[in-house]
């Protein structure tokens, strides 16, 4: 074993055999990750690649060569003894917010880079895919098969924002392309909401990574206690937030969050009036999705609303929106199945109203939790201590992955954060309540 | 008994001997109260109460006159018949932020009404006092009394705010005057930093008011589970801050939150250096206080950092901030004794290091915690549900009071919050960290 | 002759009996114009004294201080021997933006200044005045003399000053304070419009100061060639701009200069829909003038029009706005009597139909051509080369002076200057037209 | 003929003899720069047509789209019976700023637009000249050909402009890609600076069209009176301002107009230190080029400096900026000829010393004059008098073209005209003086 650091990680030595069926497991597993980023890619066209309407919505083609750069300096750079970078100004280039690794090049500028093309990104792309097979043809260490889970971890949440941030280029386009042609089925009826009960008391939550690759910011499971509460079976719909908008919820200050009614008055453009991607024309209720503009499907969840939108709603439905640990305590048991990236859907479905409770797909679910570190809560070593954890103010936690999110990424434990105005994901809400007994 | 009120609250009856005491109680501390504030302000010229150097630091003559407003709005409007106010105009002018109350003046704009004039303002105040004098002669409900109680506990929140709106208004004057000229005894050295550990397990925090007035934030009594951890015996020094400093803590991004290290670069004036209100002079470090500009106390409790530099300091040190949990439950058994307004020193003095444990007075102390509901709050009813709960969202609770609070306004349970990058507020360091069993 | 600057300066040698008149002269000028800028204030309460409500209005306080600092920089520093400053400080806090001089405190901030109080600013003035009233009796160079008629002329522009700095200060304050209790005589009906014709052709314009005081900015005098043109004989009136108004000239684009109509959609605040200080109430059309706010005077000329306003409303009459060299060719015969500061009016008033057209006084008229240097212009000496000079870019000419004045300070040359948005000074419209011969 | 306009302007009709050459030649002329266009765009790659490095900086596929959008707005919907639009959206999506046909999709947004795609473009121009090149082949009005021959040289404005945008979008990027690979004669040696003296008096300018298409600011034909002033011979060096950067030009504010010195010293990014395109790399002065990155060549002109850098040049050399009058007094007699983009060289190049003064091509030379209407100035009629005319405001003239105009593009009476902070045109400085007779 090479740089012999298994000697300063004993407890993670495996033998050479499991080992080499490990790495031959990698290999193909590293095949088909990169594969679907190219895969989720193909109907676009080159100035699809390049373009970034807004800060947070970089280009498919910085997403494609940034995930590149990933395995390319944490561990080619890193491990791979005389590996020659395949060009030197992409270490600033498509590096996002490490500041540990060196110069970012300004994120709110990455749509102004014609160069490097796309064809040169492609090349970039295969290249590094060149080197990575060979460095996964040897015996790895247990922190090197954990850097490249790592880098394939990292691309599946690209993906997913390869998406997001492509939906909110084509959807903010007048002529409002989509990015695949294909019918979408309403789905069933929504029927009445209905609740489940949780007796509360000390729980569990968070993940060691046990059963396999978890985050830092999953780590380390720990007890906290909980109240009674109630969850409902399923999130809210298009139909129940309109009712929310027709009982004029934009304009009630006295159902907001103070920060969230100062932006909504604040916004330089235009303020709010209804979830993203939705307009009026022509006296019928519009949505904008990957496969289209069409009439709003009001049996489906409610989707591209901020947190504080989630808030003000959960407010006039006379609820709240869950805790982080109210929703992965109901979720412990749970198979994460539901509607994501692989039904090639590319949005939120009806969810039938007769099946069990299914937390998990569709739509990203706000809490009301800040993003904060658990207890005893260490980052990754080194460098990659900055992937998470830096980022653990100012945001909410979201639970359950969204129809954008590959099935393979998510679980219970599963933690991802945006800030409270953000509303480009796939997010909706799904309310919750305290059981008060008098 | 007027209006009624009581049969409506019957649990809240109390008979009309013990009514008439507390009556007469409630007279001499709303005498009290409402004569500390105009006290506090004896020592000003009518420039300084004018003058709003910042949008977060309202001028002295708001503040009085707001303070007198809340009770117009809540009390003689409410519940005194016949109750003619002062001016129609102040309504809207000296509204804070309740939008169910009606239209707000701007709160950035406060500063540049000459007009009412400060004798105008003091005119309002005894109207109103009058008034309140005569209301509170008579049987009251308790409804009533609950509402003169929170009108004096807001009074009291806002003499705090008057002495460090003030601070900010004179420590930002180049003649760097002097809000009170008095000796100000350095203190003793601060010792070696000690720390007291505690065993976590299931605790309860919060306050359902049962030993007097408590703020709807703090309700209700709730469980929660900690880990062992320990509390630093005293706060931060500023010796120990500059030791930070001096380590290259304000240019070292690995120390710092995402969001911090965003804020401290791309602040339009300066880049921070140090904590407000120091500087260096020939040399030498300086420190503007109430009581004039003087070399620093290296012994003395750091003070005016925000939430991102307290947050960096303790991960420098290889410690971590408190959580509110944690906080309340090691102060739930001591006395809220301490460095407090009434000492009139106006700023934090050296920790004797050989005295337990002393959690309250000198400095606000910034929590990891957001501030955020806790499980099953309920928001004051009525208007007054704006007081605190809108707010629970990007801020952080500060736990302790300060040398700017009133001793009789603080407890355990008390919730303080302000946004990460707020710092002109006498805002301190108390580190915690984890018990790790290895 | 102290200082033996005469000697250097031989052609402006004066007899010393000559000279000890002038010197009489200049003394009881001094005091005159001294004494105008707190006879103008006497109305103030302190706290008015002190408020800043937008970058561009500074305070009176500062005002009476800066003036001073401007006798106390330029003429006791540099030529009375021996002279102690007042105070440090201040020639940092008053210094306006004489870079050569030194630092400026920050122009934004001048009312966030509480100290020096407004009794600390006239014992300034005291003190600079004693000082001076010891240096008018001396035997005075040429030089010595031109800055001390600078420093007149200067205190005179910030006389006007005060006066459109309070008005902004008192008429956005809600409680709508007038400035001064006096009744407004309505005056005379505007008649119809009526033109005047001049010839053209090589005309000469500019001053050389031959007869007194002139800036260096009217400086040469020069040549220009001028086609035939007209111009009218009043300014317009209130009720033409109504009807500006009512054809929706505010939002016709095509009446805009394109810089114009940016600004006015892109204003934070709300867009404009008439002059500054207008707004409907039950019905009715209010204006506050500086003895309150009354219903609006449709005879008496528009006022706190921007230069984009004036623009627009010429080019909806089907005229245009005149250029500097017109103006002043059409004044130069003229004698500059008026509505001037001295009526004590404070605002403008109907111009009488059947006399003889007056360029002077009532409002400051934009004409369409930019600040610009004169041929071969030079800028005065030495530090006081700030004056003017550099200010030659983005702004426009306004000529004729206005009712906030000082009489003796106008003439036919002088050129006031405002960026094109401003609409804080008493500014309105002449329109003028082109001959076309056909 | 058609629609019958030639009776309405009679004084127009043409011999159909003569109108059918005129058609002929127009039909020539059309193909010829609208392949110019495109000929300038061959080097270029997918992404580069796309990208938008600033507000200004439009993208090459949208100058392309926009220049189509004209000819099918003013020409062929206007005149063209049954023309029916390439796409419906596309009057909105590619209009500049005419608010008379109706809406614009907002600037700074363009480079956001990934569809239509360059291949959509490149059809819409293919559809737009079929139809173009069908109505040259008819018998055309008078006001026909004007809309042509504006269509037409719009079309090269926008050449330039691609130009320069390009340049910005490529230079902006840390690979510094070149536009075009190809060798820079570095050319003679600039000697030192000489002058020319022009005598003045009273002078004429301007253009009324009598020797082929003006735009309608420059006319009509008007009278200046000049005084004697000097003009240098050549325009100022990367040498000459190198000693203004190395004598602290860009620190010392006596040299600057106040708006420039606080452009300056509030850029967000990094204060101005040099021209745009300049850095320094390992002790080397380099300078980014159409033809890649080299080391500057102090010899050529000076280049991408802003209106306030040539006032603070001209200040700091003695000299100043000359005004329009005095520049195209000087220019009349003039041919003009010069470095030009046909000449491909893509940048300014050293003036030969010893040749006759060339006032024309290299770079665009500033001058101290508003952009302001001429005397009787009447706009274009109709929808495009938005052309020039409401630009009319804030902006300086410049004079002369650059390396990247086309050569049958200018003329002595060329008014250009940006905002004095703007540098990322080919902008450079021409130093003149006043003589004075002493």
């Amino acid at each position: 074993m090479r740089h012999g650091t298994s000697s300063s990680t004993p407890r993670k030595v495996v033998s050479s055999h499991i080992q080499s069926n490990l790495e031959s497991a990698l290999s193909s597993r590293y095949n088909e990750v990169r594969g679907q980023s190219l895969a989720l890619c193909a109907p676009l066209e080159t100035e699809d690649y390049q373009v970034q309407p807004m800060a947070d919505a970089s280009p498919p083609k910085w997403h494609l060569a940034h995930v590149t750069w990933f395995f390319e300096t944490f561990i080619l750079r890193k491990y791979q003894r005389g590996y020659v970078p395949f060009h030197p100004a992409y270490e600033v280039l498509f590096n996002s917010y490490y500041n540990g690794v060196g110069e970012a090049y300004p994120r709110s500028n990455r749509g102004s880079l014609s160069r490097p093309t796309l064809e040169d990104v492609f090349e970039y792309r295969r290249y590094v895919d060149d080197h990575m097979q060979a460095f996964l043809n040897q015996e790895l260490s247990a922190e090197m098969i954990f850097s490249v889970e790592l880098g394939l971890n990292h691309e599946q949440q690209h993906q997913e924002l390869i998406l997001t941030d492509l939906k909110y280029n084509l959807g903010s386009n007048p002529l409002k392309p989509a990015y695949i042609d294909q019918p979408y089925a309403p789905g069933p009826e929504s029927g009445a909401l209905t609740w489940s009960a949780y007796e509360g008391g000390l729980i569990e939550t968070g993940n060691n990574g046990d059963a396999g690759f978890v985050f830092d910011n999953e780590t380390p499971v720990h007890k906290s206690y909980l109240e009674a509460f109630e969850l409902a079976d399923r999130t809210v719909t298009n139909r129940e937030f309109l009712a929310f908008i027709e009982d004029d919820g934009y304009s009630r200050s006295e159902l907001w969050l103070s920060d969230g009614w100062a932006h909504l008055n604040g916004l330089q453009e235009k303020r709010w009036q209804a979830p993203l991607y939705w307009r009026e024309l022509e006296g019928k209720r519009l949505e904008y999705t990957l496969t289209g503009e069409r009439q709003l499907n009001e049996s489906a969840p409610v989707c591209h609303v901020s947190g504080y939108e989630a808030d003000a709603y959960a407010r006039w439905a006379g609820a709240r929106l869950p805790t982080e640990e109210e929703w992965e305590h109901a979720a412990s048991g749970e198979q994460a199945v539901g509607n994501f990236v692989e039904n090639r859907i590319f949005h939120p479905v009806a969810e039938k109203p007769d099946e069990s409770i299914g937390l998990f797909g569709n739509v990203w679910e706000w809490t009301s939790s800040s993003y904060s570190p658990y207890p005893a809560f260490v980052p990754f070593a080194g460098q990659l201590g900055e992937y998470n954890g830096k980022f653990m103010a100012n945001q909410l936690v979201l639970k359950g992955g969204s129809c954008a999110t590959p099935q393979s990424h998510i679980r219970a434990s599963y933690r991802n954060f945006f800030y409270p105005p953000d509303r480009w994901q796939f997010t909706g809400i799904r309310l919750a309540r305290s059981v008060t007994h008098q």
